[in-house]
């Protein structure tokens, strides 16, 4: 029971970063272009501009190792960061462990989650850009949420496309949004063309995260005032996300540690790349760091995909990209951390996975949520079930040091709290929630969908 | 936009109080004693001891100004303390009002609310006197979730009687609870007593918050290893609380400035006098402060109720109090805003309050839905509906300023999230939310139950 010094590390307001740290700076190995999905070729500026607005677009290709964060931005990071970070003291007393381990927690956003750090600059940059309106797709509404609460302040419209079992099932995320001013429509709609050819096959279809992309891309791509905006996956993207990480790494210093293990859930890669990529200078400078990103069985991108060219979305609007994919038709089982139900991957995390800098497992979701109610009763946060993912691999870290006798650093991104999850809770805890195997099967049949070049 | 330097006004972890203020070395009347409800004489400390440790029993009737907190409280309050405290530039900017806005938000704590910096002492003071286990009430849930994680802190078993129309109406508070590990019955329940007596008139009773104290108090009064635990209304529940007014007096002269008006939503009591009794000494030494405690007009227990002996309980097993009430009897209509909906209050507030040292107003649902939605778009944290009642003061009184021209400044108490009161907004947004105004005649037969001394 007893708190040390080092339980809770909190950074001052000048210590928010000023830059973002640009991992394409450092890249052993330089990104495949994203191309254009008609021609094949590869995407130019012109390509991505209907979509994002110029300072996006340039950020998405820099290769400066710095990236200065505007004034504005800042200031709104100043909501919530910068964000705490723990030592998870009775979590290591509970497994009888010699690790040390370490949480950042990203949770006392006014999102709930890590989104918040791209949806503002991505508001920003659109509102002084003219933009009017921005469109973009939810799943189990995280993202949805923290573009919503952007949007209303920088006075932009948010349109928000949300899977429409997830607007059936979960009318709190959609409620939420709906608080901040966000116009929330269940897909496939009618709005779109993408939505009503799949609503003339099957009017009563369930929607799926790549049908919802199309909806957001085509009605930006086909409105003047409109722009598109996504949740992960972009360079950009991964990019603000690293404040976590540059945060973290002086949190670290102020403890006077450093990890030997960096771990965070991996769904599009957001935030897995938010907490790892700053501390891949220390890999390149010789330090000796694993940066492991845990996945779902249910969607193992990482440690069952391939690295090739995809399409984002179902109806193939999207640039191609180099990435991780269970190919775009890939539908995930039902699991319950539906932020990590996407079938791609960002491109710089698959690039760094593929050439050895990044290592990855996937568990079972049953052992996942073990976790979860291990770590909710210990360190007394509600873990979000997607940021459960990394508790676990740190709690597995954490059993195998105990094996071995180790005494490894373990630190891992605590993304989000699970306050919108509770019926997965109730789930495991009476007993009923089933694991998700995947057969090679399944997976054999998706890649065939995979775009020849 | 532009944040300026009091825009988040943070403390450091050893401004963590080290003692809680004690009111009651401070009172100008003394409080009139509880009385035993069986024999109407002053309740002694024999009285209490089915219910309560020894150490709290103390604090109850302690004329000590400072109540040191013991160091493992102290360290379990560091998990989120000391709370932020925010001026609400933007709401401020969206009203036009010359009047400065200070918020404390106390939503950051793990159970989402200020209802931990008393659950955790209770439990710790339980524990080292030898209980096995906690019973309580809940209603919306706020506080079976405060105590159910403090029992998970000190290996105490948690049960809670939650009131059967929220406990089938809002599963994902029940859920919250049970992941701490805590046993949540749904009551009126067959297990006591008082519970089978209201069954057997009505097998489909709803409950009401009167009933599960009854249920609480007689389980907890009839084990020898059991205690119970109350959320607010009794001293020692206001004297934990004033952690929140003690740091925020500490920020506000980190931010050099003062309040003219304190703010806080008032139920049974507890955030209001957290939040406003530290500033009572400075009221005795002369200075100008108005403390204001904000009601529902459907629960009005300041602004229209009596000031007498009454129970807390339906079943009148507690002793009976001398404070402002409604009537045991007085069931409220179904606001949103749960925790505002009983009959009594606080008898320290109340002694206050009769003696004019606190003011009171009372305000409708929807007009504090209106600025619980305003006050999300503008300052980004979704509020409670309770904490809302706080908000909706504050906005009247910075409106009030801007008829008058004067620069006041507010300082309101934000208790807690509104992650679990998302139907309320739907509600509130799809213009369904009704007022529920309250009858003379109703209040009139109410006050008709209060007992005979």
């Amino acid at each position: 029971m007893r708190l040390s010094e080092d339980y809770k590390i909190l950074l001052e307001e000048k210590d928010i970063p000023t830059s973002w740290y640009n991992i394409q700076a450092d890249l052993p190995n330089p990104l495949s272009p994203p191309l254009n999905p008609a021609t094949k070729k590869p995407a130019g500026p012109e390509d991505l501009a209907p979509l994002f607005p110029m300072d996006l677009i340039i950020q998405e290709v820099s290769t400066d190792r710095w990236i200065e964060i505007p004034e504005k931005v800042r200031e709104l990071y100043r909501l919530w960061r910068p964000s705490p970070m723990y030592r998870a003291y009775n979590l290591e007393k509970e497994l009888d462990t010699p690790a040390k381990i370490y949480y950042k927690y990203e949770g006392t956003s006014p999102a709930g989650s890590h989104k918040l750090n791209t949806s503002l600059p991505q508001a920003y940059y659109n509102k002084i850009s003219g933009t009017k309106r921005l469109t973009t797709e939810t799943g189990a509404g995280q993202w949805g949420t923290a573009l919503s609460i952007a949007c209303s302040f920088f006075d932009l419209e948010c349109e928000v496309y949300m899977v429409r079992v997830s607007y059936d099932q979960k009318p709190y995320r959609r409620i939420f949004m709906e608080t901040y001013g966000a116009n929330v429509i269940p897909s496939p709609s009618s709005q779109t063309k993408s939505g009503r050819e799949i609503l003339e096959k099957d009017p009563s279809s369930p929607g799926t995260l790549g049908i919802a992309i199309s909806e957001a891309v085509e009605i930006a791509a086909s409105r003047s005032d409109t722009h598109y905006s996504l949740g992960s996956v972009l360079n950009h993207v991964m990019l603000h996300q690293t404040v976590i990480g540059l945060e973290a790494k002086k949190q670290m210093e102020k403890a006077d540690a450093f990890p030997d293990v960096v771990i965070g859930c991996c769904g599009g890669g957001s935030n897995f790349s938010g907490i790892a990529f700053p501390f891949f200078t220390d890999i390149l400078n010789g330090k000796k760091i694993e940066l492991r990103a845990i996945e779902p069985t249910a969607c193992p991108t990482l440690t069952r995909g391939k690295f090739a060219y995809d399409f984002g979305d179902t109806a193939k609007l999207t640039p191609m990209l180099k990435m991780y994919t269970l190919g775009h038709d890939f539908v995930p089982p039902g699991i319950h951390a539906g932020g990590l139900r996407y079938h791609g991957e960002s491109p710089l995390l698959s690039q760094l996975y593929h050439d050895g800098y990044i290592t990855a497992r996937a568990y079972n979701q049953r052992d996942v949520f073990s976790s979860a109610v291990l770590f909710a009763r210990t360190e007394a946060i509600l873990p979000a079930p997607e940021s459960a993912h990394a508790i676990h691999g740190a709690v597995e870290e954490a059993l195998a040091c105990k094996e071995s006798g180790e005494s490894k650093t373990i630190l891992f991104n605590l993304s989000g709290h699970g306050h919108f999850d509770l019926s997965a809770y109730d789930n495991y805890l009476s007993g009923q929630l089933k694991d998700a195997p995947l057969s090679d099967e399944l997976l054999e049949k998706s890649w065939s969908t995979l775009p020849e070049l």
